[in-house]
């Protein structure tokens, strides 16, 4: 079938994936625009995952502040290489996940930061609220609530702040099919005046 | 005797004083310049001091990016109100403050922020090589020492990095004679690449 190239320059401009990428993607969905991404976000998450063990020590610090200057954001995002760093993809990712923090307020970087002591008081609650559940549909209930609070609490569970549809962990891998190297948010601090929390 | 004008505006410019305290100053100092800013400076460290019980609740968040985007810095900075906050003099501070951090890498915000545990080691490192004196010059030494570590890990008893003699509380004092309002440091962090200490 036949490939719209405005569909390939879209999805390159939505996806960042290469030209021969795209085309295949949209070949495989047979000129599903939709289909198309989702198999480009897909194979970016998994080359996410295929470099994930690689060391990231390379990297910038980035700073935003809320106009006002009472919200303020400052975040360390690593990569392999001092090339990488010093790219604009990287770069605007960096940003992007500096505006996400100032405005969606997480309090982790991934599920794994949050304390046992947090998840354990989480699903106490959560526990008392499906008492009059079977065990069954109790545990699933704690499970789902448990995902809704990652969801809140956690950077890369969080719907990303300029496209809702996407989660932080998506446009991550977007940036690392793009660049190829490992990508890992090393840290965040959120200042707010007046707040101590 | 006769106080010159351009001294006069030159105190001015470097204390932030109003027209009648610089006056009053060099009168007082019978016009040597040096002795005039030191009583101006004194007389700010007075008036930070009795302003330093009010509350200081608003203020802004500053940042400070080293070029390169290795070294970022963090600032939280208050004072009593909004108007203050949105004062240029007081942004100024805080952009120094952000910079002193970035340049000279304090650790603490004032020596009694800093650990007890921390001091305690310190006192045992400086007392064991200081054991061949006599108890009162042993003791000497060492808070001559701890005055030293205070002043490398506290942010405010630092040498102030645009103008080394002049300490940040100084230059603290100097906006609160000015701007006549409590000014606190908040808090801050400084993150460098790959640098997880």
């Amino acid at each position: 079938m036949a490939i719209k190239l405005t569909d390939v320059k879209k999805l390159r401009e939505l996806t960042g994936a290469g030209m021969m990428d795209a085309k295949a993607a949209l070949e495989n969905a047979a000129g599903d625009f939709d289909k198309a991404t989702k198999l480009l976000m897909e194979k970016g998450a998994q080359l996410a995952e295929s470099k994930a063990d690689r060391s990231a020590l390379q990297g910038i610090i980035v700073a935003y502040l809320h106009p006002g200057d009472r919200i303020g954001v400052l975040l360390e995002l690593n990569c392999e290489t001092d090339f990488v760093a010093r790219n604009e993809d990287f770069k605007k990712l960096a940003h992007n996940l500096a505006l996400q923090v100032a405005g969606m307020h997480p309090i982790y970087i991934a599920p794994e930061d949050v304390p046992e002591e947090v998840v354990a008081k989480e699903r106490e609650v959560y526990a008392a609220q499906v008492q009059d559940k079977s065990k069954e549909a109790a545990e699933k209930a704690i499970q789902s609530k448990l995902t809704d609070f990652y969801t809140s609490v956690c950077l890369i569970k969080q719907p990303f702040v300029l496209n809702q549809e996407l989660t932080v962990e998506n446009i991550i891998a977007e940036t690392v099919g793009i660049l190829k190297e490992n990508i890992k948010i090393a840290r965040f601090v959120r200042f707010e005046v007046g707040d101590r929390s």
